[in-house]
């Protein structure tokens, strides 16, 4: 029998419990032996709820108990979850958790002091909930140069965009509408400003590239300036407005950024809709793939945690390879990056004078056009740019 | 170093040679050594190919060889692809292949062999050509337990389909073009019968619930019956026709077919057009979640089979699990299976009173009217047919 802990029963905590619990049989199955909960740390009280009987408070219960193998890390934030997971595999317990901002600050010291210990550090869940997506990553497209890694990797922002897509509904009130629903915090700058979505990009160029990167250097850009009008344009152009995460093989590096984008209904993203989220893998060899599925929410997030909890119990004693040193890759400067503009500009305008021959487009909104710029290079739109009087630009996907 | 052999220098095997010689740098870095091709096994001679260096006509050469450690089979075909695969497997070579009718009529039995002697049985390519499925059925989704799993996995009759959808072309003109085009073969029954469909979903069952599932057992439907009229009211329904492989839980089974349905704009597979593949998969923690890639080609093709190659790399001398027991699942019967069925009938039959209230659709068709029965099982449906002088009848997903 492998005896595992969870520290935190919040949302994804209380998930992993359910997952274990419900599926016991056939998770039993797949480990070769039983596979139980020994303790959930958290330092509330639960009345009432069966968790009662292995909750403790004090994470030096699961610490010192050898028979614990394996620990689910689903406290979230970076302390003590950085702590008390160093401790973890010090002390030789793998540890598998949804934790991105973790994963993306200390994800290659992480996986070093788990090799260390011929213990695993496994994190399917921090990108994209229950989609595998580090995994295949990892040990499926091992064949390919991958020349690019981009998605939908926000629940709530996508869910907020498409509310607006289809509803014609200004930021605010979606906004409003979500955090009611409880799919947006009452503060909600990591979700609506990227910031969430930054850190996932970061863990997938890190896996992409096997170094580190640091998602400070990531530029990104939320949704908050994102209007009803924006998606008349959209509309027109038979496109829609995503939050996108990209990161494109250039040269020996990568270039990344988080930003609104007009993404064609012929892209695979288009679809993509509500809290769902997606992964779109280009490899040199594959071609074009792309993964889609819950990416939040309880139980699938919970289902890729207790996932590697069975790889890490199938795993005892091994170590899962993964590409991932903490040598730091710097990214190219998104400067460089090339691609179509979409801008608002007075009705009187002529952007072709500035920006060369490009798309004009009438959404009906009086006193202005939409145009979409030929391909250029960020600094190139920003140098044009100055002297255009922008109402508002969004960049062009494809 | 590592060396391999690659034994069929067809289509796949000529893409299994360059995705190694073309990734070799990063491809040596993952496997954490040198990976080179000592041998590549082919009856012909391919004067002025740089693969005549390494061109041998003798299975005895690889067999005999100790230093090959890992062997892609890609020869297709039962035989000599079976006594070939279990003589590597015999003497400890790993063996990866795309050979999906290989699989699906011994893949028990050959991952027992390689269980027994330490190497690894891959099969990644053998569905969804690049799509990584089998990897993340295997090692990600293990905490659920899979409801459903369905897809497009055939990539000609997907390309016909689609061909048939946006250019309102007769089924024969769509395979003829599709044959001059070289996505169809002169035979192309293994595609159009839906053959190729059935061994996959075979396999992705076998997968899903551990078991043999013996791909005779699933009742299989083509598409030569489908008409450019079935098309009409395809799009009077916002649908499309697409060749389903679906298998689906029931009690402690499966149930599994393969036919041309119809699928909702609205539903993840309805964008998956051409000759792309996609795998839906259903879990009871994860819910929805979908893969989708190049289901066929070349590169992509090979590309997963060098990334099992680079997995049987990082695994000499240790076994990557697999759940697949030789013990055969006994299929539910496929009349248990509940859904809607869309039918063509006489302009003054009443199919209401046969299968009760349904959906008429009229696609301005002379003579005929379209219309969708209540949900009901297929034994169901095809005791009330029988009375109905049904022109034709297309399953109705969704």
């Amino acid at each position: 029998m492998i005896k595992v802990a969870i520290m935190g029963y919040g949302t994804v905590g209380s998930g992993v419990y359910e997952v274990i619990r419900t599926n016991e049989k056939s998770i039993d199955k797949k480990v070769g032996q039983k596979l139980r909960i020994k303790y959930v740390l958290d330092l509330r009280e639960f009345p009432d709820d069966p968790v009662m009987e292995v909750l403790t408070h004090d994470f030096e219960d699961i610490i010192n108990d050898e028979e614990v193998r394996i620990v689910a890390e689903v406290m979230g934030g970076l302390h003590p979850a950085y702590e008390f997971t160093k401790r973890c595999l010090e002390t030789g317990k793998s540890v598998c958790t949804s934790n991105k901002e973790l994963v993306a600050e200390y994800g290659a010291e992480l996986i070093q002091i788990a090799k260390d210990h011929q213990v695993n550090y496994l994190f399917e869940a921090s990108v994209g909930g229950g989609i595998p997506i580090i995994r295949p990553l990892n040990s499926s497209l091992t064949a390919d140069v991958i020349l690019e890694v981009s998605g939908i990797l926000n629940g709530t922002t996508n869910y907020m965009l498409t509310k607006m897509d289809r509803e014609g509904l200004e930021y605010l009130d979606v906004l409003k509408e979500a955090q009611d629903k409880g799919y947006a915090e009452l503060h909600p700058e990591a979700d609506v400003e990227g910031w969430d979505a930054c850190r996932k990009i970061a863990i997938l160029t890190s896996l992409a590239s096997g170094n580190q990167v640091d998602y400070r250097d990531i530029y990104t850009e939320g949704i908050t300036k994102i209007t009803s009008e924006d998606f008349l344009y959209a509309k027109k152009l038979n496109r829609s407005v995503k939050l996108l995460a990209i990161s494109r093989k250039v040269g020996d590096t990568y270039c990344a950024m988080v930003s609104p984008a007009l993404v064609h209904r012929e892209h695979p993203l288009y679809v993509v809709n509500d809290v769902f989220n997606a992964v779109f893998v280009k490899g040199n060899m594959l071609g074009n793939s792309m993964f889609y599925g819950s990416g939040a929410g309880k139980l699938p997030t919970a289902s890729a945690v207790a996932g590697d909890m069975v790889d890490a119990a199938r795993h005892l004693g091994k170590i899962i390879t993964l590409f991932w040193d903490p040598e730091k890759l710097e990214l190219a400067p998104v400067e460089q990056m090339n691609r179509r503009f979409f801008i608002r500009v007075k009705s009187d305008a002529e952007p072709e004078k500035l920006f060369g021959d490009g798309e004009r487009i009438h959404a009906g909104i009086s006193g202005e056009i939409g145009f979409i710029t030929p391909v250029m290079t960020e600094a190139e739109y920003a140098e044009k740019a100055k002297d255009a009087q922008i109402i508002s630009m969004i960049r062009v996907e494809g």
